[in-house]
């Protein structure tokens, strides 16, 4: 089989089955009405499944459900047992599930197909971090058809879909995760994925850096012959900068968290519709006539401001970078400073990445009623600890909401916590992860494949033309039809007809 | 007591704590603050009230909950016998639900305290028939406190909220009326609002007819005694006009449901936010890109089209009629034939209140995957019906989400089986329950109190004045300011600075 | 030939050809493309033409410019005389102009040839005072070729185009109108449309009353002989009902201007367009990030609101009936009073219908710069009178753009000295103009075939299956297609499958 | 006089006078009441002077029209002689335009202020080449306040406001520059800009390059003594990026054309304004329901998109940019080839920077009456040349629109003959130029203070911290209050509180 092999990222030229394609769209489109049709399918029942879990766990024994996995001999129907998860007799259960993701991630399914009879990742060996869903499934599923061979543990405790993990170890996958592992058990099920004896992992592929921390530590000599990194978290990639900077980290490793198509997907597009999605949920609030305030005018902010004007709600911003700040302004919303409008509005939002951005000052000043939540990330941007004191009653009126309640009998009625609203109180969609899974796996195959010297050991950012690449394959859903330059237009333009097509500094 | 004697409706002049204020509109608002601030507490306890109803049913007796209310003696703590309800324990739970609802529903509470010394409904006895819920008992309250006595049933066998019947009851209210009646209950029910000696009542609330039909029906005489009937729903209205033209309607009735206030809110308002909630609720869509057709161009289909347009949806609309087509085409959508576009949809949206918009074969040439929904109103703009074939494969994946399957594994997502989107996977906010019930309760004042010849044996729209009176009391929930027109403006418009404001063909 | 006998209307029935049709729809879109796509090909003609008729002027001598077309013979190039005009050498010019109207009011064209052999207007006898404009002749044009014989002057000193009424006066029509006439010459040209031997006209169509109120009181003989009144303005129609209320109307009349469909072009569809288009005009001013009052939030309001909205204005708006108040609460405007916000904003666009809303208290306090306009109807919304006091300084800085500058240097920017906006400093185009042309043209139909009694001596609004019937003639401007309702769906709704569709009181 | 001394790029440090202020906003805006509220003044009277330029034209005595200014004796009332403009006895009225426009610069009046007794740029010997307006003479005054010496020429024939430039030569200024030279006179005037005894320059101010390629052709020795250039257009940009490629450049260079700020307005935000502002002007046309395609989702495609689809038109787009056409889908069109709708569109728009892409087979299939425009930049978009053939029939209606008739009668409206639509029949706001010419003065600042090092001989990107000072500038003409990061807030978030605030590959 011939070698996969990319030229440099400026001048980078992938295989043809990963080129843009034109001429064959009218068929593809065709044959895609039978499969991404069914979009909307999983989702419900992802939902259902998850539902229907708590009771399709019911009929595991109990002495099983006690006794801990790492406590329990596993096998599979065909025998294989180098894994660690709840539950093998949920596999069924969980290979729907995946079937269903599938349908949803024609960009993923597209890959295995284009590569033909190419794998470009023979000889890979991938160790995953990362949440254990359907969709992850799909994604090591290609990995593995695309010729990689993958050890996966997972990257939360609470986020693994045991059924999905069950579908995976009966596929023969070495999976080790659980839904509900201690701090123990994380570590063990990461540890697990990487120290085998006649297993030297070349590939990491990360979600918050724990895996990369690991190996790092742990297995200094391992880490050194690790080909690269693909790392998916804002958490994460700042570890490796910061490594980076410290001049540690000896191998080359790929941002994917800042790919442009990533970017828009998870900030503006996503939580224009999961600010929606999770206020109506949790609170039932009618938007119409509403204040606002978001604080921070990012793509959150655009996407959440965008959001609630359209809903007809009276938007202010505030903001500390004037070019954000001009922006806000040019779109219609009044700038404000927050202690400029915290007494009248109806909600407040955060979308800053910053902390005590509502400061207890500024909850003591809400009006009753207020509505207070945080779109941007970490827990730290609503000072949720200031409301921890002995003359505020907290009344939990249901699950991720709680009634925080002034020795005046005002209420403001804070949210999750102060945690994301969008990944507690509303879901993701499939379509923005089978974005980020094509991400990743394109970032793998890349850094896989390049020639010695492409990469530096250094953190880089996806190759535009890969994002470019992954926007194509997703351009389908929408029956979106891409023109095609003419050549006397490439020349005019001194572009490629297959991209990249915008300067690196092209802000879109 | 005096007696309320406004004039008649074109030179209708209410009370001086009807009329709209401006003079202490400030500190009104500082007011407001403490009150109608809680809007969105409410809501979410209402939830939370709902599931711990479950649970907080858990508690009584199985003996209780087997035997039939009607077979059960029923006795208040204060002794009052004369109701028939679930569980009077649930008293003080349904109490401080309807003590949440009154936070939201200001208006109401305005119209108490507005009355002062006056009480308009002195005298008045009235048989109300209706969803039976904490917004329903501000409502009854708001009545009796206004001097009404009032006799209650439900109008739909699932609806009734037991823990609230409960506060009602012990409250002294004579209500018949529980969650998952029979058939024979129901009428039973009504009848006991009515058949009971020393008894005539003078008005009747209805919504949806069927009181009115029984009066009219089993006790004409009674029927005759009448001074006014108010009727909400579509169903009840359409019965009324048809008695009125067969000239049988002998007693002045108000048309409530085709105010202007509760058309925009109940329609337009309120629609623009439960499509997007109801959706995201039962299937998890992402709505950017998404190609969807809207079927009627009506209020409904007009807060529908806006709010999926400004979500990113392509939306094409369908229509009969010319002047609304035309009102598609200006506000930026195709106005197309659903056939030319049924195989390209992603979502089909019924807003017609027609039959059979959506038939079989529609649905048979749909995409894989689509989505079809309905939010005009009955169950009879998607042909249902034509789907339970042998050829099919019904798959309820969640509540409220069916697949049906074709023989080529085709699969459509019916939501709701067809029944009503919004009221069937979304919420309707508080503030819309209190528009209408604010309508409600003037429309009984004017009814009862109108001079003699006022009001013939007819079906009457809200009097404008009122309709803006309304309004009016629910603006200080947006702090919103109104102008008041200067003796010389009003003079120069020839209107009274109280209003109303527009003439009767005014089209807002 | 057969007269046209439609029936009353509630029951009015078209005639075959007035109906709304489906059958043909496609072709009539193909036939279309020829003809309506030159809509905005007449509007730049017709502004150059008005640019070019000074030139066209130009080579007229100047004896004949000096002298009053009064004074002068008059004399079409077949011998024509009874009419009296500018300038008849214009004519080629005019007809030019009208021909290129023609092909953007399809609907008066498809009119014609609706009608075929049928002539419903066979021996009516029309008077008009109206704008005379390109526009206007086809609706004359279309007149005659549908029976009637019409004499016309204008309703407007200044509005005539020349060389249209040219082309009129060559084609045989008699008309007396010039641009420029004195107010003596005005009522001249009335009479002579009216006081003609061997003529009773029977038939009134009227912009203002002018001509109405003329026959009125000249000729009270005559006007009892006539059948029927087509009144286009908000002035006339208010004349009319004084008229009726005072029972003194002894005709039946038409008000046109409150049509559904004319409403809504000429307010909510144009003045979103017009606005935006007025304000860069006359003051180049960018609307992102503005602070923008818009007074009134009728259907002039909504739209000024909406466009500046979406510009990325911020808009806050001010009402005096609650009703509309509301609407602008949901539509997500701040609701205030004027003296909130005069401070700081930057646009003051009054479209109320009243008086004083800018009053001189506010003009003193708006900020340097602020631009200050009317979208209302008459010239007093703005108190410019207030502004003609010696220690205010006007600078005209260019045609409808003056500076107030006060003794402290402040500048305010006023524009069509307080006139309307949309008139003074953008252009009306032709499609809406199409809409009230074609209004008319079946106003004028309906009254003069209705038989004995459907009309009695009353001021009518638009029967709403016209109004139905108008906008249907409009849609394949945009390519729209109909749906039309099976037999089975009009016996459901209890509605004819070529409408009426709605009841009267429903407001789109 | 302390000289200026910022240290490097990316830890630059402004001056005190430089940094975005928060302590004093509040004064600074009710001082700019005065100030800035006149932004829209001088667009108007900036029109009125072009218009009554013409009028002012007219008292000058012909034989000084008729002889070049490079012929005629110059002199300036105070006896200056070194410039050549058209006629200096203009200068008064020029000195009231630039006094209006600097109104509506308050960023650069800001600095001259801010900057205090410190003068950055003395010793500076500017040479600029740039559309001689208004604008540009706050520009150069400002750089002379600043300390600067200056020569200056235009960059276009055609664009000298000769008012301007006399005023500007009353006061001083070498400027060299008439409306309406020749080629021989452009070259002459940049020349004598450049070759003067004793005058060696050391900054360049271009704009599209043909002073600086002028200088390095001409010059070479003079062209290696200058310190830095700043270039403001694509052409010139392009032009020195092929210049550094060629290893040929030996000074530094800014690239003010790509700031993020400069980009978003001069692209996005003003184009959603100016397309419409066109298009009225020249075309009159209805927007609402007509079927527009946009080729091209940049920024340029983006505001000319969502303006035309909140005036409710219909819009599809074409793109060949995957990841711009994943935007155009997300925000609601219909991505589409060209071919796919040119024959149902009523509009056509370019916004791509590509040749050819209405090609005249496109033009061939248009309907008739459709209108075709370019937004994007050069005039190559649309193939005219293509239309010049004999078959077709080219009608002037108005300055800048032309019909194109087919043999068969179909028309299409071709606007500014392929060229800029925004520049041609629209007016660029004076806000957008203010925020150019404020970048070009503080990347002159920056560039002839660096220090020795800081710049390679290299084509840079404005630093970040300047496009943020920019924004700053012009917040408070919105009444915009920026919130400052506190101490605790910029730890945690690594960052200054003066910015600059996110990293270079942010994508805003």
């Amino acid at each position: 089989m011939a070698k996969w092999d990319p030229s440099t990222s400026p001048a980078f030229q992938p295989p043809h089955w990963m080129q843009i394609q034109f001429a064959d769209q009218k068929q593809e489109f065709n044959k895609r009405l039978t499969k991404t049709g069914r979009h909307s399918l999983s989702r419900s029942l992802s939902h259902s499944s998850t539902d229907s879990y708590s009771s399709a766990a019911s009929y595991t024994d109990s002495s099983e459900d006690e006794m801990s996995p790492r406590d329990r001999q596993q096998r599979s129907s065909k025998g294989h047992q180098d894994f660690c998860i709840k539950n093998i007799k949920q596999a069924n259960f969980g290979r729907r599930e995946i079937e269903i993701a599938e349908q949803e991630m024609p960009a993923l399914m597209a890959l295995r197909k284009r590569s033909g009879g190419e794998k470009p990742l023979v000889g890979a060996k991938v160790v995953g971090c990362t949440h254990i869903t359907a969709q992850t499934a799909v994604l090591m599923e290609t990995l593995s058809a695309l010729g990689a061979q993958c050890r996966w543990a997972a990257c939360n405790i609470y986020s693994t879909q045991n059924a999905v993990a069950a579908a995976l170890a009966e596929g023969g996958f070495s999976v080790f995760a659980w839904k509900g592992e201690s701090e123990d058990d994380f570590w063990w099920c990461i540890d697990r994925c990487v120290s085998l004896e006649a297993w030297q992992p070349n590939m990491i592929l990360d979600d918050g850096g724990d895996l990369t921390h690991w190996i790092f530590k742990k297995y200094p000599n391992m880490f050194k012959m690790i080909k690269g990194i693909v790392e998916e978290s804002v958490t994460g990639v700042h570890r490796l900068y910061q490594l980076s900077k410290a001049g540690r980290l000896c191998i080359p490793a790929i941002n994917v968290n800042d790919s442009i198509t990533k970017q828009k997907f998870d900030n503006l597009y996503c939580c224009r519709e999961s600010i929606l999605d999770g206020l109506k949920r949790s609170t039932d609030v009618m938007f119409g006539g509403k204040q606002v305030v978001v604080c921070g005018y990012g793509e959150v902010g655009k996407g959440c401001s965008a959001a609630l004007k359209a809903m007809g709600s009276v938007v202010y911003v505030t903001e500390v970078d004037p070019i954000c700040a001009l922006q806000a302004c040019m779109d219609g919303f009044r700038l404000v400073k927050l202690n400029e409008v915290i007494r009248q509005v109806d909600l407040v939002i955060t979308c800053t990445g910053n902390k005590n951005v509502v400061a207890r000052e500024y909850l003591d000043r809400m009006k009753n009623g207020c509505i207070v939540c945080n779109m941007g990330h970490s827990n730290t941007e609503i000072d949720v600890v200031s409301l921890r004191t002995p003359e505020l009653t907290w009344e939990k009126v249901r699950s991720q909401v709680d009634h925080v309640i002034w020795p005046d009998d005002k209420r403001i009625i804070l949210l999750a916590e102060g945690r994301l609203l969008n990944l507690s109180c509303s879901t993701v969609p499939t379509f923005v992860l089978s974005i980020t899974a094509t991400t990743q796996a394109l970032a793998l195959i890349e850094l896989y494949n390049a020639p010695e010297g492409r990469y530096k050991p250094d953190v880089y950012l996806l190759p535009k033309k890969m994002d470019e690449f992954v926007a194509s394959l997703h351009l389908p859903t929408f029956d979106a039809h891409l023109t095609e330059l003419t050549d006397e237009q490439g020349k005019y333009l001194g572009l490629s007809k297959t991209g990249p097509f915008k300067p690196n500094y092209y802000r879109y």
